[in-house]
């Protein structure tokens, strides 16, 4: 077999795609039989989008742990709450040896708002278990986030469809 | 139901996550019920990569349609001649009205080696059936693909672990 190096990817930039290439990568893993968790910073636990949908039917585990975006939040301090316990149980799954693959979808905005140090996180990441990758998403990576991984991939928006006044769409943005 | 435009989405740039994102909205309009069509130019028909292996098992119509990459190719001109064939294919499933997604992975390097003229592949895609998205992935995609499309991310390279040694692994890479 060949040698493991659990990366640590991080999908950042203003582009599509952070996220949806965490997923491609879900489905990748999950092809060859991999054990894989999502976490989900910010989106709403009441969720039911297509990636969700198709994660429960198989067999992948999916946490979404917020009470929804920010700017739909009308308390910031559940919000910070909410991603603090996110980050809890991200921690101990990262640690716990259980998955190939743990999804940390949306993490940067948990730095973004100060809700949990930087440090912590890298500390949280450098504790994972020997076998286990993992793909963190969102705008704005820190600097030293991007020092600190080992794949990083910006996606940069180049033509949008909401400027033609076209709305998201299920099965495409969600 | 809201109003459906079936987007043409390009994702294109030298970083990682062009056709991952594409297989990630797979993953999401497989969640929704969509019927999906995968069509890969030049990528072996002898592959059973992570994305095939788990398009087999969720009943995704895979078509790897190529010899192998160019540079592993032995005969170029049997490389375009594949690739002329998976473009038919590829514009007889976008046009039939059977498919809500239909993939063209790596279709840049067509136009790149000009074994299909762009005029075509434009007509091609206009003549899509009014109900299916498309994306197209590929490094360089030319700039009247990109007038044409919808949606056009460019995935960037900021750091890659090539750089440390680390090679391509599975369940990550393919």
């Amino acid at each position: 077999m060949a040698e493991r190096h659990p990366l640590v990817i991080v999908n950042t930039g203003d582009g599509k795609g952070k996220s949806t290439a965490a997923f491609g990568l879900v489905l990748r893993a999950w092809g060859r039989g991999w054990k894989i968790a999502v976490l989900q910073y910010l989106k709403s636990s009441t969720n039911n989008y297509g990636e969700r949908r198709a994660a429960k039917k198989l067999g992948i585990d999916w946490f979404p742990m917020g009470d929804g975006w920010t700017w739909t939040s009308k308390d910031l301090d559940k919000t910070a709450e909410m991603a603090r316990v996110c980050w809890d149980r991200s921690k101990s799954l990262l640690a716990s040896g259980d998955y190939d693959l743990v999804v940390l979808d949306e993490l940067t905005y948990v730095l973004k708002y100060d809700w949990i140090p930087l440090d912590s996180i890298l500390e949280g990441l450098r504790g994972r278990h020997e076998r286990t990758f993992v793909i963190i998403t969102g705008r704005g990576a820190p600097e030293a986030l991007v020092e600190f991984a080992d794949l990083v991939t910006e996606m940069r928006e180049i033509k949008h469809p909401y400027k033609q006044g076209i709305k998201a769409q299920p099965g495409i943005e969600f």
